[in-house]
């Protein structure tokens, strides 16, 4: 009976964890969704939620919407519901400022959010945290800054419309409106609460407790008075990758309480490391991820050496058994970023069955990813700090909602 | 033996308790200062300091410093030392604005540090903590950020001088350099060593344990740019009532960690109700305090209703043993108001022998203090709204140190 017991503590001590700071799958294999799902209590980006959205903007879904990327929300269908009726909604995202360069995981939120602006027609702030990082980093204010605004380059370079976006760094804005709502928050939301939620201990700083409001309240227009200013009652759709949902069901629970409307949600996994989808990519493993620093030939080299294959040991064995597509990281990679569906569906079946081989893969991966981070390289290159002041400047969007 | 510890454990638990939300004495008599003094760590202010700030000034020093109103310090001679050198340092000073009116016992620390601008020659920021009574209070942003301009107007009426003096709302003015300082002081501090110093719970909310930092950065320069960019050695004096040490020993411990000076202080004791000295006065009972608003009528009547005496309980008795001054309020009162030295100690001569009558000395102290209300409510009647507009502007004081 003891014994029992003990096996079953063990296993609860293996189960995945998914914060904003920690991703770990169980026994090192591969992130449960549907658990996550069940756990968080969010809901599944289901098929007639993407034709929705398909009918309602007038043109194809992204890539990421309809290959399962973008996988769980919560009140998508609100939004979806308000603006069939013609209810505007605004979009915020963010980025934690921790690292120089991006890697590819890094992309995945902007490249969607600028999909959902194009085709919503609708305005964004995108919030820097440097006041997080600088605090769990334990990076200095001025290297968080620097850091906020080098990577701010990398988002505008993702092709976000000026007229229509709003970056914001913490170290700048945190203020006025915004932090009266950040008072306002954290008010309904006890120390217990948030151990629960985030999982900080006694010996953690204060400035960890602190932080959680920061970025619950661009969740609210009244956070932002030179763009909402009168349209306190417009609605937030926030796309991100899961692990930040504890968040925002904390800015879900607070909001009625403050008179507020609940933010809604589109949720992504998480991208794959090279070796293998164990969770997410590390920024201190440079050999695990592909960054839009990367030259060709580090990528050809990066993808060559390192992409965890799912083909079999030998050509013959390979020929008769296939690739196992379910590990297979080339394939995967290209899921995200191949945008031709017959391509990848010629793929799945050429590679599945072993007709074509893991090498020919990577070669047609070198070449996707080469091309888009060329591409990006040479938009970012033409960000200039004039363009970095433009988005950051707190200013009126006249033309927000065109 | 069992019994002992019992007994022992009861009289720890009616020590006296004295920190920012919460004054009282042991069993409710006297707060015992000297046995504070040793608690918190801070120096007795001798008469070797007051004779010295008197020499240095070249001014009779402020009835509160001779009459040891202010009567604890902490690097206040690191101060003078500085000044002696012609070194300059800074006021700081704030209110919690949850209340309309203040009282008298408001109005002494904003007395002592108009003396101290005056007679130093020194600028001087005023915290408006609007953020904490709106969450210690449970007020509105709005409630608190209206009550925190009409305690300014109130401060504002006790002369300090608009070319030296940057008063400022924590709803209006955190944010930026201000913001940075707040994160850097968060940084620093453990959620166990808040709860250790200001004995927070779990289930009390995060705006409590966010926000020390916020009363914690006006002790350091570069909190104001526009008052200090490029002289940020510039050390920092915080004359205020002793149980908002707590905050400042958490300031001074985090000050070197982040290359700055540790602010200094000058400490004074509470003021007593009318009913006796057991603490501070209560806003929440108007019988307890004389208000800045109260009526020459109201004050008279307060005095002779309220003011606990320490008068014998006949004329015969009185005569006989005199008055016991040590518990005598209207005697008190007179201690903190009437400017006179030796009119005082007449009174302490005449009152203490017997010869003088209760009824006398609360005649004479009706008199002091309706005066003093009374020029307060004129002076008050004279600020508006555009003098406390300048006041609250974020703007360079050119001659603050002239």
């Amino acid at each position: 009976m003891e014994k029992r017991e003990e096996a079953k503590e063990v296993v609860e001590e293996e189960e995945q964890v998914v914060n904003p700071w920690e991703v770990s799958a169980k026994d090192g294999g591969k992130i449960d969704y549907d658990k996550l799902i069940d756990k968080f209590g969010c809901q599944r980006l289901d098929e007639s939620l993407i034709q929705r959205v398909q009918r309602l903007t007038n043109r194809p879904t992204h890539v990421f919407l309809r290959r399962g990327v973008f996988f769980a929300h919560r009140d998508f269908n609100d939004i979806l519901d308000a603006y069939e009726k013609g209810q505007k909604f605004y979009l915020y995202t963010g980025r934690g400022p921790s690292s120089e360069a991006l890697h590819l995981g890094h992309l995945i939120p902007f490249m969607f959010t600028k999909y959902l602006q194009d085709a919503f027609k609708v305005p964004l702030v995108i919030q820097l945290t440097d006041d997080e990082k600088c605090m769990w980093k334990n990076l200095s204010v001025e290297e968080s800054q620097r850091l906020a605004r080098e990577n701010a380059k990398d988002i505008i370079a993702c092709g976000f419309d000026v007229s229509k976006t709003f970056i914001f760094s913490d170290f700048d804005y945190v203020g006025g409106a915004f932090y009266k709502n950040m008072v306002k928050v954290a008010k309904c939301v006890t120390y217990n609460k948030v151990v629960g939620i985030f999982g900080f201990t006694g010996e953690d700083h204060i400035g960890k407790v602190s932080f959680p409001p920061v970025q619950a309240v661009p969740s609210f227009p009244s956070s932002f008075p030179h763009l909402f200013s009168g349209n306190d009652n417009i609605r937030c759709l926030i796309p991100c990758a899961i692990d930040q949902d504890p968040y925002f069901r904390m800015t879900r629970d607070v909001a009625p309480r403050i008179g507020y409307h609940k933010p809604a949600l589109i949720e992504s996994s998480f991208f794959p490391a090279l070796q293998g989808e164990n969770g997410k990519m590390s920024a201190s493993d440079p050999s695990s991820a592909i960054y839009v620093t990367d030259s060709a030939k580090e990528i050809k080299n990066k993808i060559n050496r390192y992409a965890f294959s799912g083909g079999q040991d030998s050509i013959e064995l390979h020929r008769k058994y296939g690739a196992d597509l379910e590990v297979d990281i080339p394939f995967k990679y290209l899921g995200f970023f191949l945008d031709d569906d017959a391509e990848l569906e010629r793929i799945r079946e050429e590679y599945g069955s072993g007709r074509m081989l893991t090498g020919e893969v990577k070669k047609r991966l070198t070449e996707v990813l080469a091309d888009l981070v060329e591409r990006h390289r040479r938009a970012r290159a033409l960000v200039t700090d004039e363009m970095v002041d433009a988005f950051m400047a707190v200013r009126p969007l006249p033309n927000m909602f065109n």
